[in-house]
This record gives structure tokens, sequence and C-alpha cells, in this order.
């Protein structure tokens, strides 16, 4: 047979944060399946077969990725960022559990990327530079409570954070929300980093202090970067650079 | 003068996960400051000076680098994994803040890259798949306290967690205390997976329950990942999957 799936992770956007490994897999793959725009970040090429999906529906298009590679299929599933963060691998894994029961001798591996997070605080400086929390804002698959309760530990925690899918047009309240909840917990001061469209043409970097945040400023495409108490912005010409010490004092 | 500096992560080892742009930085620098192994993971060529540094002193480091950029070089510094997590991009920013007033203005950039629990949960499958934690292990530069209490809140908020430098010779003890905290409020089959010298030849993927893991299984090569109360094993022949699932119930 010869078949195998590989979850590749594509980066934020920019090809040239796209890894050898996964560039390779792409370039052995027989199919590509994925959400459209991820799909289309690839070009097309004779032998290669493209299945652009919709967004939503994970677990369908992981069902078709693995019923290809039973097939024989080369098959890569195309992810944005990395694919184990709020990504098609987990929804894949999730689709080997409850498929077909030959698809757990399957040859799946999953090629790791530059996830979100790490593109925006690369730009911001490092605001990621000490403990930190990566968090889904998004309630489609888990209670509202939970990702407040969740967002409340996190300070509690003095973590740093990346805030995943802040605000949708299905969603407009959540992240409005969020921020509530941030307000009555930390100092006016805490530095947010709204990156939007990172590493793309579109992108745009906003440093705000917590008391100047509006939830218009983040959307579907925005990574929403909070700092811990002992995060630092050093002004200079242009954007800060925002950075988080290594070190805790006792 | 048209000195830079650019702080680029080279991931976890395999030349497949260095991004195009981190290599295409190397390859006009001038100069390559590191801790030695990483400087050495870079092929010498005529017009490239080395730096070579031993581990600890991440400032003097950054210093030098900063240093060099301010005389017009065109410095790398080589960070393995992301640079923005647990690595070289903190103490450069902490080296501006307190260095020469000049340095603010210097054009400094982070280049992203794979970081190591990345890469490990990759290689388990998608352990990291919901909501999850980074946390720092070491002592040194945090007190023992702030670790416990980070660890403790980072399971009452349910997280999966990614665990950097869990071990030294210098901290035998720090991991075993982690590990008896973690026994006293998760499930006795809580997942953890040991992942050495991920994408290394020296590379060994462990998946345990918490009950049966042992402090000896984690070095300074290692990288823990704990699963959240959700996480998955799907037991196949040879290394399971373990994958978190992206919905939580209500």
């Amino acid at each position: 047979m010869g078949g195998w799936l590989a979850v590749a992770g594509l980066g934020p956007g920019d090809e040239r944060l796209v890894t050898p490994e996964a560039a390779a897999a792409i370039a052995r793959a027989s199919d590509l399946v994925g959400y459209g725009p991820y799909v289309r970040r690839v070009a097309p090429r004779p032998g290669l077969r493209l299945h652009e999906s919709g967004n939503g529906d994970e677990i369908a298009r992981a069902r078709l990725a693995l019923a290809l590679a039973a097939e024989g299929r080369r098959v890569v599933v195309a992810s944005s960022g990395d694919p184990g963060v709020f990504a098609m691998a987990a929804a894949v894994f999730e689709a080997i559990e409850t498929g077909e029961p030959g698809w757990r001798g399957l040859d799946v591996r999953v090629l790791p990327g530059v996830t979100a997070m790490l593109a925006a605080a690369a730009r911001a400086g490092a605001p990621l530079g000490h403990d930190f929390c990566a968090l889904n804002l998004s309630d489609n698959l888990k209670p509202r409570a939970l990702v407040e309760r969740r967002l409340r530990l996190a300070v509690e925690a003095d973590f740093a954070m990346a805030l995943y899918n802040p605000r949708s047009k299905a969603r407009p309240d959540g992240f409005a929300r969020a921020l509530e909840i941030l307000r009555a917990v930390c100092e006016p001061g805490r530095v947010l980093i709204f990156a939007r469209a990172v590493s793309t043409p579109d992108e745009e970097i906003e440093v705000v202090a917590l008391s100047e945040a509006r939830p218009e400023q983040a959307d579907m495409r925005t990574i929403v970067l909070v700092g811990s108490s002992a995060t630092r912005v050093l002004a200079r010409e242009g954007r800060p650079f925002v950075y988080t010490p290594r070190s805790a004092p006792a």
C-alpha cells in the first residue's frame, strides 16, 4: 500500500517560515487536504490532488484524509501555524479513535511548525520569555465558564498568555468579556499586544496598556498576547520592544 | 553603519526544522554568537566569525552580540528551538534595557522557530491540542515556591503542560518534587510524555502514566509533557498516539 498521512504546519503565512520538512512532505504528496486558504498556499502541480474544504467540520476533513491514506495515497493535511496548537492534529487523532479500526495502523505523522503566538511574540520582542499559557477563547467547543475560569487562574499564576481566536462575527462579545475579567484582576498598565495576520502583507502589531485596549482591536486573524505582571516595555523610536524577563524575584 | 542583530531559532535539532528565514539570516551574517553546541550546528564559512560561549551568562553573550551590531556587524545570535521560549531573546532585550542607550536604536529582530514542546508534541500525537501552558522548572532564576505554585494552578486550570528544563545535575531533586505535586492532585493514570533530544539521532520518546513515572526518566535534554485530565491514549502496535481533544464537556 505505502499510504501515509502527514499533518503539516505551514506556519503563520510567510513562506520563509515553512519548514523544509513540511515542504518536502508536500512535494512527495499525492493529495492535499485542508481548509481552502491553507490549501491555496501550496502551488498546484501535476499529480497533486487538492481537496479544499470550508472552515469548520474538521472531523469530516480528517476522515477524508484518513480514508485516502488507507487507500494507499500519500496525504498531507495542511494546517496553519503548528498543527498541534488549536489546529488539525487533534482532529485527526479524534477521527482515528472514532473511525475505522484499521486507521490506528496507518503511518500518521505530525510535522511541527511555527505557531502564531511564537511569530507574534517575535515581532513584539520576547513577551513569552518566561512561563506562559495558550488559551483558545472560542467557546465553539467548550463552555464559556471554562474559558473564563482558565483566564482567571492564568492571571493568578502570573503567566504571560497567548489568546487564540479571540473574536469572531459569531462571537462578538466573548473577547469584551475577557477584557473585563483581565481589568478586574490586573493592573491598568498590563501590556497587551494585538498581532493581526502576522508575517503576511496584512500584518498589524499594536502594543497597548490593558486600560486602553478595545474589543474591536481583535478579529479572527488576530492573536492577543497578554504580558505577565513582570513584562517590560522598552520605549524607542517606532514600536517599542516588549519582553518578559527570564527571572522572577523571590 | 548597517549593523543588525537577529536572534534566530534553529529548532530542536533536525536541520529540516530550521526555517528558511533563519537559514537566510545566517547566510548573510558576519558574526554568529551563541552557546557552543548551537554555534557548532552552523557550517563554518569564510567571512563568518564564530563566537562560542559556555552555558550560562546569557547576558554577557547578549551584550557581546549587541556591541558587535553597534559596530556595524551583521550578527546572528543562535538559539535552539524558538528564541522567545526560555531562550536567548529575553536575555537580549534585558541587555538592551540595562546596556548602552544607543542599543535601543539598533535593528534587532527575533526570528521564530520550532520550540521543543511543539516538536515533542508532534512526535507523540497532539497532547497540546487544547489549552496548555509552558513552565520552566529550573529554579536558577526564580524561587522554587513560585515553580510549585504555578504547577498547582496549572493543574487546577486543567491545562496540558510542557515542562522545560525539568532536571539537571545541579538540581536533581526539583523534578522529583514536581512529580510529587502532580501525584497529590492528579489521577494516577494522568499521561506523561518524556521526550529526550527530540528530532536528533539520540531521540527517545516514552509515554507513561503518572503513577509509573520516575524522576530519572528526565535529564537536561528532556522536555516533559503532561496531559490534561481529558488527554487520550490510543493503543496501537508500537508507541501509542496521545492527543488532547479540542472540545471540553459543559
